[in-house]
């Protein structure tokens, strides 16, 4: 099942979607108050609907169901297309965790050797942005980057996971941009900000989306091609198994003394191909796709602020 | 005005309450439905109010004014004691920034000297606890240890802030306990967890409260005395004049690049007298009790996970 966040006319009336087919979305909120009434809060807010576990997916794939038993010119009046909604940011994580040099080849362009503990960092949750919103690149920096990721949402509560049991914690997959400010990292140095306050966290610095892929879909996530194009030239091309730390390490890693929720979210790392090998950077009106086989584009264009 | 966020039956049914005396404290939510009905969000949710700029404060004065001419008989269905309601995290945050080494007596105990920029780093907002909520000793640690600082909160919506404006973006002040677990710091070399995953940021490190005391109670946030006492004994006692960076650098230096948000929480370090220096660490059943001046008093107990 691929799941969306997205909203219509207001932001505040956020709603649940699912691709129906290609470009095709079911509105669950709408198909909802058809069907039986007010909606619950599972139908308005995809992390809403993470915390409800089984019964809450139950719902959805019960709705699934009504909607094809529907009448096709009734269903039209739920099936919207993706060119006439506004993406949100898939989830509303508490966290966002990030892997660096998780890719050997990527780990040589950034001059970083790579290590035996996962290289974990934050990026704070309100650099989160959905697809087609813009990334702005800001007044202080002039080498704006690009990462694509594969990204893993996280469905239920756990601490202290063990990697064998890690895919249980698992809900999904989406695509994370780990947009980064290459020029700012002299500010990342550990005598510094060792958080990387500049160079990962301005703002709109972590597009996400557009869909959270349920992980029936993906059967080996560490068989994935994943790839970002600007302006239709391919930049990274990479391929999951390339990938150090596996993602059961990094979530046992992570869920050390640190309680995970669903709709958190950990980000898996990039390959090769980012601006600090090529040295290109991303310029005002790029337009950005990241794509990950399986899940799907993830697009944004750069904007100044 | 010293303002607590708090619930008396479920912690969904959170609310505002203004301290009237000593250990006692008007509950907005119950007042205003008593005087006028269904209450605003304002009321329920500090960090809405505070996102409700000066008609949400307008309002909370009036209520006060209100409060204050109804007969007591009345009035007593109103206030109730600090010990009979749950405080919850003051504010919501969107981020939490601290700073490292901005005490240089502390920076002597953390083998670290001071550095002309700001040294900051981000706790996860869901590492936040309210005042008298347990703080929990991880199996994976050992040294769990205190930090006492003074935290502002952010009452205006900013960015690129110049350090002259800083004081029109505070809402006010509170007690941060920026709690640290000092033999994780190994994975916090810059080969490693730059970000101090394990370091700073396990479940519950983040104590904050009990109140949000508003700017113009306190004229000048650099000159209060600090002190942290365990089981009554003066751990660390120290007075904001001696802070490195002040807060309006602080500002400035933080809200280059990143938005900050009504209810974003800067903390500004800690003064000497941590496990650092001392080799005391935290123990199951201490209790530590912050003490800011013109604040007042967070206490959270150690407990075991």
């Amino acid at each position: 099942m691929k799941l969306l966040s997205f909203y219509k006319g207001s932001p505040k009336d956020s709603r649940v979607g699912v691709v129906y087919k290609d470009g095709k979305v079911i509105d669950l909120v709408s198909l909802y108050e058809y069907l039986y009434g007010y909606p619950p809060d599972w139908l308005t807010d995809l992390t809403k609907l993470l915390e409800g576990g089984s019964p809450a997916f139950r719902l959805v794939n019960e709705l699934i169901d009504d909607f094809k038993k529907l009448d096709t010119n009734i269903t039209s009046n739920f099936l919207l297309d993706e060119d006439n909604i506004t993406f949100l940011p898939v989830v509303r994580p508490r966290k966002v965790f990030c892997v660096a040099v998780n890719y050997n080849e990527h780990g040589k362009e950034a001059g970083s050797a790579s290590i035996e503990e996962p290289y974990i960092f934050m990026k704070r949750v309100d650099t989160l942005v959905a697809h087609r919103q813009p990334i702005l690149i800001p007044k202080i920096s002039s080498q704006v980057d690009h990462e694509i990721e594969l990204a893993v949402i996280i469905g239920k509560k756990g601490k202290y996971i063990s990697s064998k049991e890690a895919y249980e914690y698992i809900a999904g997959y989406t695509i994370f941009n780990d947009v980064s400010f290459r020029d700012l990292r002299k500010h990342s140095s550990p005598r510094y900000n060792i958080n990387w306050l500049y160079a990962k966290n301005l703002d709109t610095a972590s597009p996400i989306g557009p869909y959270l892929v349920t992980k029936d879909e993906i059967q080996d996530p560490h068989n994935l091609t994943i790839r970002l194009e600007v302006n239709g030239e391919i930049r990274q091309n990479g391929h999951t198994s390339s990938m150090i730390h596996k993602i059961p390490e990094l979530i046992e890693y992570v869920s050390n003394g640190i309680t995970l929720y669903p709709g958190d979210v950990i980000s898996t790392g990039t390959p090769s191909g980012t601006g600090l090998g090529t040295g290109k950077f991303l310029k005002e009106g790029d337009v950005m796709v990241g794509y990950i086989e399986k899940i799907g584009k993830l697009e944004n264009r750069i904007m100044r602020e």
